[in-house]
């Protein structure tokens, strides 16, 4: 387990509740698209804490209604199937969605953002500022800088 | 449900296994580092068709040893608590990591990549084609386009 009894100064452990995920309610997925309000439930809304710091957000969510069994799917009904790993399409064997959106504003426990791509009411799993804007906090540890070739014939 | 009964023409819909995810055992998260070799068990295998046309791609994984019950953390340290979703640490309420990589080499079932950061042995969830580099292939659709502002105030 990572940090499994571990509480440091200064954080908060909550009680996880029977629903651990909060839920999600937006729609498109284009940066000019429509604003989409991303609603935290309570204990995680003590989560958002610091987010405004971010332009971007990195947003994952349950494509609940999506199909999971397609292995080979043909977007364009021309009997050419793919890969379902080489499309972006929400059926697909874990049915996660990510979207990076831009953050409009904080409303206590709301987010307003604009970039989804996901149906009213699709349940949220997870919030993360975009990668490319995140810099890491904690200490530089052994192997941040690692490189080399432990798989070797690549 | 997202396409309930249709399977079209060139797809292929396979039996779920008890287990549906596939694993994954790489380790640091530079694109400089070190090659990560990628396992995707049947039958999902078969979902890798076409994805060596990515010079990059999404991969979420799960952070299998990670605690989950931490709504503020301290990177530091320092008695500084900030919200978990302004963090991208995988002590968090869904401990989903994703990672942008480099694809290196398609091997069968195996990828080789580079630029991950989980722990060797971490459960595989899923893969995508980078979203800057793919075009959706089926036909356009009815807002698809849309712009505007359903909630309003932002």
């Amino acid at each position: 387990m990572v940090r499994l009894n571990e509480v440091r100064s200064g954080e908060l452990a909550v009680d996880l509740p029977a629903r651990a995920d909060a839920e999600v309610c937006p729609r498109q997925g284009r940066a000019d698209g429509p604003t989409c309000r991303i609603e935290v439930f309570a204990p995680w809304d003590k989560g958002l804490d610091s987010i405004a710091e971010f332009a971007r957000l990195e947003v994952l969510y349950w494509l609940h209604e999506s199909r999971r069994d397609l292995a080979l799917q043909a977007p364009r009904s021309d009997g050419n199937g793919r890969g379902v790993f080489s499309l972006r399409t929400p059926v697909r064997p874990n049915p996660i969605g990510t979207s990076i959106v831009e953050l409009v504003k904080v409303e206590g426990p709301v987010l307003l953002v604009r970039g989804l791509d996901c149906l009213d009411g699709t349940p949220l799993i997870d919030l993360k500022p975009d990668r490319t804007l995140f810099v890491p906090l904690a200490p530089a540890q052994a192997g941040d800088v690692q490189v080399g070739d432990p798989v070797g014939d690549a």
